[in-house]
């Protein structure tokens, strides 16, 4: 996890902010705002609340975003990554700017926080079973994320504590069986990502397997995943293929829930995936509110 | 709910498909694909596996737009909104097409149907909750959706039986406390709006008691929002504007969730709106395997 | 009309009035402006003439956001909505900022200026003919704009005083006889519509003999186009339809002129659209000149 | 004017083409399209009318590109530029495909046609008059087009037989009082900007007098507009300059209107343009219709 | 070339730039910076040094605009144009601003300014070659540029004192054997061009001998390219040419390189392209470091 | 370097090409193309000659886009990555399509070849350098690319046997002196990107000195850049550092010369990237001429 004294808001790109920012505006309002012409443009103040006590506030660069496209400004009451309080409601932030545009950037921009909050709060729990049990491991997430969104949630996972995984298919090289079936063999499938990927890239395997975990370890692979083992023989494969390459890294993926996440905590297993941490994700309930 | 017989595909323009397709695909390879090199562009197929019992099919116009751009095409065993099996797994439609791009295409095809789906199961779920308790009134979704994504969102809505509501600021009017207080009045504001949108928008107020409610039915307003009233005090308001005003419509809103749902449904109620039909949303678990 | 009271500008979101600047300032300088090396950067101020004596000023915000991308400031000497003076010349407003700059935006700004002051005087007129004649409903526009140029054309109807009539294919929904004619009926058409586009949007049916508009009526239309009647079937159809169904709404459309409108004003009439509104509109001649 | 023989659709690159009819179809249909639900997917066919009888048929490649981005196809009874019957109906085309499509495409493509085309049979008309007065020059419109719509227009005036003029300000070099006034002199704002454009641009100089106008030919202008010139100056100008300078072309403009603009036919004159051309110009009446 | 007195960069729009450098940094980070969180976004310094001694500086506004999208400013110690010193280091600018974006633009805004720089310097040297042999005539490049980075390339020409030649096939006509061949004639080719771009662009002729030379002279062809001819040939060709036809301007292009340049040099030869201008160029070396 | 049988344009997404094609169109028409109407829209062919013998044929993905783009097909006679004939001209392919389309593709076409020809051509004899030399490492190029079309040529280092080194700043984390220096130590750094980057992505470390490289290994750097050495020294501390951290990759960078690149090839340096491969390389000579 990362170290609450990162400002982990300068990974992303301002203009990158800018462009989603735009795009979701755009999709709130793709042409007139009628409702404009009643409250008109005089400056006004609103305060963000959040009603889900206790939860992981993530996605503050994202809705600051919005509302400076706008001409307003966003004073935070909470850091990136701070739990928020306990007592029923919080006040977080103050919202400041024209009436109008404060109503024109609410919706978008809660729409945003309410989701990268409810997936880093997801994630710092699972942090926590993983710390309670002293699993010294790294969660991941995957990209079984929201189309168009998936920077944001991406980005809230490391807010939540967890590994964001390979963010797209240009990133880490991850062969599958079609990949091997069409290579020939895992080592030739190995062999042929290499020399596209070069050294720049991690190579990770998914196996069915020990045989195939082996073949991919012997043939180079930087990270073999345990596809859909039961926890037993993840403990047991993970073993072996670490007595045997103990710079590999292995992660365990596939089927796995919150609920099952500790039997998969093996001292020899780097990392566990779960889809679940970006899907049907609980929302963090956020409002405007005038002062 | 629409008729099964209507093919609701067919209010998605073919352009719009399009476009969202494109930036799916891009997000996922923003360049290079280096494990297309591995598996080439031999024709393939590959299975649509459902391991969600019970589901809703929906949002299959998305999932074949993505394969479309790719050069692929997609044969599906069900109708859009048709509830899939009871099995463990059930086989919904088959993807052709050259390997790499049956693989560039999964995971955002995937994850738009799991989304998509996972919300027209919810909303047939709560449909049948009012089925069952005999009321006639419409549910409906909000602007609580995913940014970038809510057209998607909307649409699983509709398949799944619910109302879209407003699809953004463009659309129908709605008028809050912001509006009212800058305007002056509710009646002044939506005489303003009213001035703005012309006949060919609907106006919708935002009440917190009847005072406000029947102000707003005076002026003009088509519908009423019942904003954050208990269950107990929706059934006397409803029933007492109705029969002042019975061409309004009466909406609901405002923390309603499924378990409270029910306590909602008067006869004089013509709308519930519930937020968690976008947040929170589990999804339906599809998957694409060699035959 | 709108109270001359309103600030219709505040309708436009911000991100659609620069969006609408960049397109505008890059199809007329799409690479470079040898040109500008002449006059180079040096601050000066230009006046904005208009030589169209008693002109409705209209298109404000976006000849303001032309200026505005190009760093130029722009003070207006009229309010928007204003009738500008009956002299052959009035000084309209002042252009400041860096020379080659102000030419840049010159041709874009007065381009959309001329058209939108053109169609808002147009859309006065019309009004000052219905406000003669005591007609107390509504004159509209319709989707015959300029492709691309829309939302500036229908927004300098409502400068004008006129109803914007829908915006697009995605607002009110407008049944046809091909809607009708693949639905079987006119009642099947908007009960199919219904189920689609839910209580939000209004429904509009055009009709061609009382028989549909009765039909379309029963079914749930909100409004009833007379599509096409000469003026005499107008007044006592309209009348007709009015005594059975007091609450819809009734737009004569289909062949309507500046000239041949009176003949259309009837009491029972609650709207008349005008395709020339935005066809064949004069423009306002604009010119911008060195004080 | 170009010859007939000629099939000036071929100077539209098929991107262009393709990169507008998806705009305008965005514009007109930005998210759902709920009528199209009612009518669905069946192959129709719609006749193109023409209702302005002797007008002239221009924009045919932007009406066919709308519709074959739709999946629809469009057969001409009549070519580009031919002048339609004098009926008062005249069937011009015949689009085929999908009933919703048709619907989708049909008020985008008309739109557009009916400017095109009502500015193809302005431009016809004035040739026409310069024809019967045996003037050989050369009438040209001016970058007076609709902001986001200039492509079309421009095209229009090529198809109705006058110069389409520069397209955009990277195009031919125009110079006016504010280049010369910071140049210091004409000379110098020709030099200037001929040591930028190179000798692959042409420049025009705006002159107000003939000392200017001769000092601007001295220069090096290729062209010389003589700016709000009265017509009978225009003719002893033109004179004059042609004498000194017989290469130079001499460009009238300024306030000429097709009713004036008999007055400015002069032998020495090469060169006629007027903005009228592009604005307040009436439409060609065309619609779509079931066979 | 332009006189040094000239700022050339006031021929670039801003919204031109603004829309490049956008492109440019999201090409080079398309989602996230993950060491941005490593420098934070404390303000730093940091100075631009050229480590190619003579070169000339062309390029900075578009170094420029790369900064100002992140927010940081520069200041040039050397002005576009401008020969920088022959130390084997120079210090150019100093870049200020967040040290994460300081980073972001790092690489995207040297790369520009190593190829324009690059550009303008070959570009000079040729100049003085044409200098030191007293050719009055005008160097030109091509379009032989880079996809998508033409604009630059183009201006760097300038920059250097060449001529840009026509930017694209939307400028200048060129017409080649294929247009030629499909006329029928050289005659007919321009006439037929003529017709189409009218009077305010310029027509060129591609011609392998000067038969075509003459025919195309003679058809009103502003300049005449002498193709792929020998040195020998293109002097007494442009000399008989200059004879009968003093006001064509003759352009010699084709297998000239910047060592069989001089050859060309004859007072009849106005032109004389190159395409190894903008092809293999060498860069200048040019660096960010902490001052 | 990638085995000959692997066909590297699979790594390339259609989307990624089409989008690219469409860019190079419009940069290079982004109007009319007034030529077209010379040579109309009948079918030709076009053969594509190369003029460089001993080429390796490099970029055939996009040239092939840009002419499908136009409705135009291209045959290829060499596979990418083919060395072309020795004779002084090779017949390469052949292009059929409308003759305006093949028109309007030739520059973009032709401009990508000869650039991404040229690369892979220098890559290939670069590599031809080390394989002669029996240096068993990787060479690699950077991310000194033109600013818009990187994409092209990291490809093109590919197809010439070369790693395209990491394409962006959102893949591989490359810490610099800034990053040290903010984060206090090298140590430290790596510790704040590893926090961020996760497991799925490499972090190299830029070192001046032995000192920092074995801290970098220390703190799990996977590869140590060997920055600005000199051979002697490179030679010394590779080995060195191997021995102590022999699964750390060791790259020598900065200032590497194709002339000077032999002297850096030691069994201990795994990889060595120059940026010369993408600054200031030749182009190779292609053309496209009627059979």
């Amino acid at each position: 996890m990362a170290s609450p004294a990162l400002d982990l808001s300068q990974i992303i790109p301002p203009q990158v902010l800018t462009k989603l920012a735009r795009e979701w505006l755009a999709e709130d309002t793709p042409n007139f705002d009628p409702a404009g012409v009643c409250v008109g443009s005089q400056e006004v103040s609103a305060i963000l609340l959040c009603k889900s006590p206790g939860s992981v506030l993530a996605g503050c660069p994202f809705f600051t975003a919005v509302f400076t496209e706008l001409g307003c400004t966003v004073d935070w009451f909470y850091n990136e990554g701070q739990t928020l309080g306990v007592e029923p409601v919080t006040q977080t932030a103050v919202v400041k700017g024209p009436a109008r545009c404060v109503l024109l950037g609410e919706r978008p921009a809660l729409n945003c926080l309410a989701r990268t909050s409810g997936i880093a709060t997801r994630c710092r729990g699972l942090l926590g079973t993983a710390q309670n049990e002293h699993w010294a491991g790294q969660l991941a997430g995957t990209r079984k994320t929201t189309p168009g969104f998936r920077l944001a949630e991406k980005y809230a996972m490391l807010v939540g504590g967890i590994s964001m995984h390979r963010h797209d298919l240009s990133g880490m090289v991850m062969l599958k069986d079609n990949h091997v079936w069409a290579s020939g063999s895992i080592t030739q499938a190995v062999r042929n990502a290499r020399s596209v990927c070069g050294f720049s890239s991690k190579i990770e395997v998914e196996c069915r397997n020990d045989k195939e975990a082996r073949e991919a370890a012997k043939a180079g692979a930087d990270i073999i995943m345990l596809d859909n083992y039961t926890p037993q023989v993840v403990h047991t494969s993970a073993f072996s293929l670490k007595q045997e390459f103990p710079s590999v890294l292995i992660e365990a993926s596939g089927g796995i829930t919150p609920l099952s996440l500790a039997q998969y905590f093996s001292p020899h297993v780097d990392i566990i995936s779960l889809g679940s941490i970006t899907q049907g994700c609980p929302v963090v309930d956020f409002s405007l509110k005038d002062p």
